[in-house]
């Protein structure tokens, strides 16, 4: 056996990110989990444990070049460079034009596109090396459409559909599958859910269900790979 | 037991048709055939019930609506109302304004697009019945651009697209799931070999590969359900 | 002079088919008009005539080829051929998919997406003659996406607006202009301010305002055609 | 007369910058002129100026708050605040993935999306006082698609018609006219003819042409307000 198999999650923190995890680990993945604070990923790693799995904690700024390098440097002389990686990170930010600074107009695209740029720096060249490997990326509504008082949202996110779109482009003849997800719905977390105490579970996105679409992009054959779908929940007006 | 499981492919001939046939019938279903000819769909059959699947036969017009209501009729008389439907029926005109007759017009409609309402209108009321099922729509390039001398398929494609994304709107609050594949890429069947002797396989997409696929939209949670996703070659320009 | 400047619009009643009228007349066009009734036609070409415009009343179905091609055989025979021809008709079906019939379905099609293929059909051959002319087609929020309860509607308007993008590829290098405009929202009619009375003349769209960017298309230079664009009014949430 | 009708165009060397200027100058109105060098701007003033133009020159970094914000203030000081604004800025970076530096495509970024960003939110404030104004943003094909090796432009042009929806939907209803125009095709300047001595002028786009539209989107009534609209030559394969 030469490479473990090996999945790195960038935003691995409770509720997507972790149950992506738990997916991978679950088909016998070692899972680098990678985050801003250890406090967010140190459970998911206990929780991946338990059940017989491997993981590694690497905290990192995804915005931040050298912070991202030096911790994908970690994962890759613990656990090995990954075969699959997910740009699962971003921040929220909702506020109208003359309301956003200009530092969280740019934080929030350094978060939610720029952190992807760097990821896939970090990744593809084992990837390369190896003829294979998988990069996907989390989308939103957002992806597709501004909407008011969301411009800094949504400049990061349709960024992000851009950078999958082009590296989909320029890596799939190399043998690398880039697939990008839009979440059209909200996620059912428990940050979601103290929010919105009366919220019916059915109007939200399970996160085991969407980590199984995540899962199955990657099992994809190269013959007929998806470059993007939308994952929404049965009962959401879209 | 009351129900087995049973599966329509409308389009059922050899290619893609036959690959999502042996797809479900892998998994135990009982699947129901239809195409205009019958000796299309008896090679398939036979090659299902070797591998010990069931499957009915059924010659049906999809642009027809009582030669495909009798049809229908006889498919659940002998294995049952399907849970699973799918439309892959279409024909492929190319022919510039002045050279297509109305007629071509509107006969590339009626089996590019049509037929997915009447066919949709044969299975939806046993699945609303059951408050679940699926239904597949497959769709091409020209769903999502038309070309030159494409007008009449792409007219057919961008129709089909628009009926997918209506029912799911419609029909996913009631528990059916509604999607609609874009197969971005010329298919690997006997026939594209035969026209296209030199063309190397990579630049096609298996249709056991789309077929995959297809299983996997059925299987997903409707906590996250897609409504549309891409398949094309890794090695595909697109 | 040759050619007088001619315009054909199908489905000129009032509305949006009297103001592109005014429009064209207004800077001189004879303006063919074309409807299914008769009295719809004619307010709209005595208000022409007064203002010292010269228009023609065609009666015309425009889904039914025969009917189409002799109105405009009467049109090139008093007016002249058009060298811009816009195609407005279409019919609001709104119905699920069991209460909808086939025979709805179908003709809901004709109307709004086969009528302007035949549309086409007799007026670009003389536009090829020429080396010049344009091709309008009105769509609507329903030519991007479905919804529920409008498949036969979104149907017909997506398959108009993949006729336009055909078309448009087909005949750009040819000199004919084909532009497909969405319509985001209400227009402001007299049949609408009954059906709604109360509702607010900033959240509709004026005729005329829409007919002036018709015109402009028009105008326009072919070094920078457009090919598709939106209008909606300032006040609409979109 | 309170205020003289002024309009600024960001990014208006020559090309489409300069037509830009020349297309409102006619109209009667004062441009203040802004890019990165002086040389590049005092050309265009002296042509507007020939003609009976009034022009300032206003040299600032766009992706640089400060520098922006001290030539907005010197332009509302000498010219008045601008009812119409233009972002035209842009570079053009081809790269892949890993040749890139991360400079690179945050600069990219920076100068194709943040600097609109940063001149909303000099201009808009005005507008907002007086109810009204015109905001236009300069597209490309890659605003719509990500291509291989052009991810660091397309991220910056995906997210800059981000900006535009977003702010569409925040400010249409203020009063403010929004728009993205995707420029499909190579636009005719000397630099381009320069680098493709043998290139035929009927495939590339007229500044003059472009510019023609911008100042009709200008002009739409507020009842029916484009958002978006592409313009490409009649010859464009696309």
């Amino acid at each position: 056996m030469d490479t473990p198999k090996t999945a790195a999650v960038v935003g691995a923190g409770p509720g997507l990110g972790a149950a992506l995890a738990r997916r991978f680990a679950r088909e016998g993945y070692a899972v680098g989990l990678f985050a801003r604070s250890e406090s967010s990923l140190l459970p998911v790693r206990q929780e991946l444990e338990k059940t017989g799995g491997r993981a590694g904690v690497y905290v990192a700024d995804a915005a931040d070049e050298a912070s991202l390098r030096s911790a994908f440097a970690r994962m890759r002389a613990e656990l090995g460079a990954p075969e699959v990686c997910i740009y699962n990170a971003g921040t929220y930010a909702m506020a109208g034009l003359l309301e956003l600074t200009p530092e969280q107009f740019e934080s929030s695209w350094k978060i939610g596109c720029m952190g992807g740029f760097l990821t896939a720096r970090e990744v593809v060249p084992a990837m390369l090396e190896r003829g294979r490997g998988t990069l996907l990326f989390t989308g939103a509504t957002a992806s597709l459409r501004g909407a008011a008082r969301f411009s800094a949202f949504a400049v990061g996110k349709f960024g992000l559909r851009a950078l999958a779109q082009s590296l989909a482009r320029e890596l799939g003849p190399k043998g690398i599958h880039v697939a990008h997800v839009v979440i059209d719905g909200m996620i059912d977390t428990q940050r979601v859910r103290n929010m919105m105490p009366g919220r019916e579970a059915s109007t939200m996105l399970s996160p085991d269900a969407i980590a199984e679409t995540y899962w199955q992009l990657h099992r994809q054959d190269p013959s007929a790979w998806t470059q993007e779908l939308d994952v929404r929940p049965a009962a959401e007006k879209f």
